[in-house]
């Protein structure tokens, strides 16, 4: 069977959907050699899909240039888990048939400009390659994918949870990382209910952060509070002024905030929830152009503030995600399902409606 | 004789000018066992004139709730060098009479707050007091300051060159410093030539780092290349596009930028002419509330770039910010006058027009 | 009755407790503004024993010119817990009587040299005064101590916890963070099992490191796994080679190590079970002037390890330290008595019988 | 003509340099597909001579287990300099004939296990390996390395100049950045006028500190004062007490020293010149197993000391120590020879009488 069900999405376009399976159908005869050098080939088991896939998938970010490339084929996809079906001689040191992997957003870097050596900056290598953007993604049966930037799945973490923390987990586990709020300090998470958010929680508080969680409604309160084990919970449906709520629980504000809600009221709130010194980390991607991270250049220098941006994780920042939910601190909420969902997942998740992150089974 | 001249500028307010200089006629006959605990007077010797002293002057940052405090009788002023006249018993190991000091924008800190006992904001203590602002200022003849914040000015350093660097200098090295570029990276400066600016160079340049100048005109030019030692000189009002001669520069883009220029166009430049992970410092105050520090989401994640502020110094920046000018390392660029020369130095600074910054003899 | 009991213990001299009870004796009838500038005065309820309370009592640390001072007249302690008897009205606006105050090793710093301004080293301040060194400690009933570096207790935290935390506890913190081992990565707790050690233990675990708990014995290892809940235990006198135990666990060796052990074997340790990139923490303070804190040159270059020292912690270290236990993350384990029991708590602690912390109720 | 020259120096086993040679006759005839995948042939124009090349191939760490292995041929060096003579086609993105050439002590690493990914410790690599250690060195014409971890040599920088850098002043610039003092803080360099310390003084007045030099004699002073442009100069041949003498100067201690020195004397007194929180690098690596880089454990903790270790530098830090030559700012002192003056040289290193760096042409 093909790499995109029969009753292909109406949002992949069926041409090129089509010629992206042919190849798939033939997977068995792949040999090692034929990978291209440093390769190999994954049979993916279960993918996650990503409000990025979603926004792809629909032209969302057309208006800042982003499109995705004739060259996947209309395959998306970035959150994939399941095992090597093939290795490229490049890489068998490396890798060996029926190893678990997992398959990012960032799929190769170059490993030699400015960014892949200084030792932090991997992720904006120019020549890097993207699943579901530059080259065919994770929702499809078999993967070729560059062996040097794959991840590795540890024990205790399953196909279904791994999939998910190949970008929704690492970015908010990153994202964490780059607040720089330290164990004990207060942390908001903005949109803390949603496919990033509900991740950002679990590792803040893995991470020893008392997070503050700010999204809508009593389900999300006893989500936020209760299985997630966030130390607050702000209605933003409720409490009319979340600053000088934040404040009250805080005494000065908090330490850092991360937007994950891709909305114009996310990145209006963010910055106002902070102490001087704080530190905001810029997420979520609206579609709106017109949206800015950023406050009056007075505000920011009077509080001393920093408005920072973070995006997806390294190979190294994703075996930590993974690291975690093999000791059993985080874990995903899934929705699941199988390719069939595609767009019904979609329009749940431009509802606002889908719990947790979905991630389909490929069959 | 009284504080303010007989011919006081007419920005300052008459009548509460009127108030300010009666305490101090009587300065002679002060008694240490007068002053409040912990206080020195410090006989002001030359005063720096400060682009805020301006804004606070003329009522510029009203739009952000800023106005000078009726406590100051309208005396502005917070880049004060000069002489202790007198000590209180407690400070008295601190301070004695005949000292070299320095009086700056932030006087006194509650030393016992978050802000104040975390190391690194006690710029940020909230019941700070601040010269000229919500405490008669250095425009005068003698002034009562903390000892406990003030500054001890070095051998090395005449009170000329002290006053403004007491906050234009401080201001522009602890951004230097804000930035984390590091010796041998490059760091884009915004504004170059102007009163903060051409402090900004120079403590880059002695800090190691690679400094574009950013300004307008061969004047500045000149001025950036042969006096300051910037390595590149940027004409705003040549070039077309200056992100784009800025990354010929530098390949990838200025590891750092700091926004001097109190300007829309200044904030709109900052984060344009970075790299991915890069840093823009925000210090200019521009007075048009809807001038946004920041960029989209997108750009700033994509680029993982930072977008953070920096206003003046501590106790500690200020005296390793002196320590560069003892070396003989920055030097300001001085427009002397006197007291009486206010209005017109404002005016000056209005145009455009005031080389360097501002210092006032007292006389 | 006075601050030290009729039947003084052994190791106090006697005369010298006599005179420091004699003051004590009047204190209902100091007046706040008989205190020194800036002082409180805290009646002790708790105070704890710390190990260099029993070093400074046997004069331990006469080979490295440490002996308590005449002006403590015989007192030690600096962990003591209480509440505010008087106030000088210098500090007034910190402190009112009621109030809960903690007295710590560093009682007061000079706030104005290098170390009390560059915003990290307050505790190296050469006019630094010690509590039972330099000034009479905490094993009395009333204590004077500086209002401006004294600790406020928070809700939450008894007074009996609050003791051992001022120096025990945030020594123990403070060490955590000295190590920059990050949530995720592994730290060794040499000595876990000891007063300083059950608290790294705890507060590792609460930044987020996986902990390894190395002690002896089977009492160590319930009490590290289950009580402190460290990942693992490796008891020394089981294990041969510890090292590549470690290293079994970890892959590479440990981010991070406390030697809170204040012997040989402990800093013998210490680096061999680092990984390349590791950071050892020296705590213990050995009596042997012959144990070196330290490896070989090849070693330390080649395997770019960083050994480093900690003492105690700042004001807001301890406020940070404090915090902990209120939010019932970290307790100290208490063996309580009372100032009698000074000179038996002394000799298990020599022995290595005393379990956890020894905390006695002034009566 | 071979690799070494006809008349081998003694300290190179002449079989083993026999069968060097034989593959290097045939060199005009290599094709890049002969080459190994990702490598390329380097045709040697300049090589450094190091203090740790003699060191092996004086057997001098053989107590540490160091021994240059068999698959050397006994051909040493690590500072070579020169063009790209062949490539192979997988690293043709990277490289392409006449390209200029550096190859380093590190060769290759495995860029996969955590420390090659963990983006600052890729010199730690287990698998990484060693030009003139565990592969044949720049001892020779021609060289194949890995082209993966070669570096570029930048415009401005002469190959007799690029060589010694590939070891020798990379080593002093990571160390200079190991010790995290600031631009205007004091830096203590320990056998300043050495191979290493030479460099470790420009490149720390590069990067803005204060350098006092540390050496022995008035041509050394001369120097260090005159020609490296360090600020002070402690003639350890005069100066009785030289912590007190550098505490004069820099009134609390130093913020950082490097130990370049492989010396008992160097790491004695290392430790010694720092205020508290300073920071000691180890660089020089005595033959003496029982030199200790460390102090007991309460100066350590007492002073808040950091006592670090550092070993050259990686891929990206040997670019940026290249480019502060390309800007005209750190130059080697250079003696000059060929291969045939190895012998020499390795004498006149033990004497401590080579001036800078030896480098030698391959003719």
């Amino acid at each position: 069977m093909g790499s995109i069900p029969q009753e292909a999405p109406a949002s992949v376009k069926q041409g090129e959907g089509h010629d992206a399976r042919a190849p798939v159908k033939n997977v068995k005869v792949v040999q090692a050699a034929d990978l291209p050098p440093g390769h190999i080939l994954a049979k993916i088991n279960w993918t996650g899909l990503c409000a990025s896939d979603k926004s792809l998938l629909h032209d969302d970010w057309v208006g800042f240039g982003f499109k995705m490339m004739d060259a996947t084929n209309g395959i998306a996809g970035h959150e994939g888990a399941g095992t090597v079906a093939a290795v490229h001689p490049d890489v068998a040191d490396i890798w060996k048939v029926g190893d678990r992997v997992g398959v990012k957003w960032v799929v190769s870097v170059c490993r030699n400009c400015e960014f892949c050596t200084n030792g932090h900056d991997e992720l904006h290598c120019a020549q890097q390659k993207n699943s579901g953007f530059s080259v065919p993604g994770t929702f499809q049966q078999y993967c070729v994918t560059d062996g040097r930037y794959a991840t590795r799945i540890p024990e205790g973490v399953t196909d279904e949870e791994a999939g998910p923390i190949m970008c929704g987990g690492v970015t908010a586990y990153t994202a964490c990382k780059r607040s720089a709020v330290k164990p004990g300090q207060w942390m908001v998470v903005i949109g803390a209910g949603g496919g990033l958010g509900h991740f950002g929680v679990q590792y803040a508080v893995a991470m020893g952060m008392r997070v503050i969680a700010v999204d809508g409604g009593d389900e999300k309160r006893k989500l936020c509070l209760d299985q997630l084990k966030a130390e607050k919970y702000v209605d933003f449906t409720q409490v009319k002024d979340i600053p000088a709520h934040i404040k009250e629980i805080t005494t000065y504000g908090a330490h850092g905030s991360i937007v994950f809600a891709a909305s114009k009221e996310g990145y209006a709130l963010g910055p106002q929830v902070l102490r001087p010194g704080g530190t905001m980390v810029a997420v979520g991607l609206p579609q709106d152009t017109s949206v800015m991270a950023g406050v009056p250049p007075l505000q920011l220098a009077l509080n001393k503030l920093n408005i920072v941006g973070s995006v997806t994780g390294t190979l190294k920042d994703v075996e930590e995600a993974l690291e975690f939910t093999a000791r059993g601190l985080v874990h995903p909420i899934l929705t699941k399902g199988t390719l069939h969902d595609v767009d019904k997942f979609c329009e749940l998740m431009i509802a606002g409606k889908l719990p947790g992150r979905a991630v389909m089974k490929i069959e």
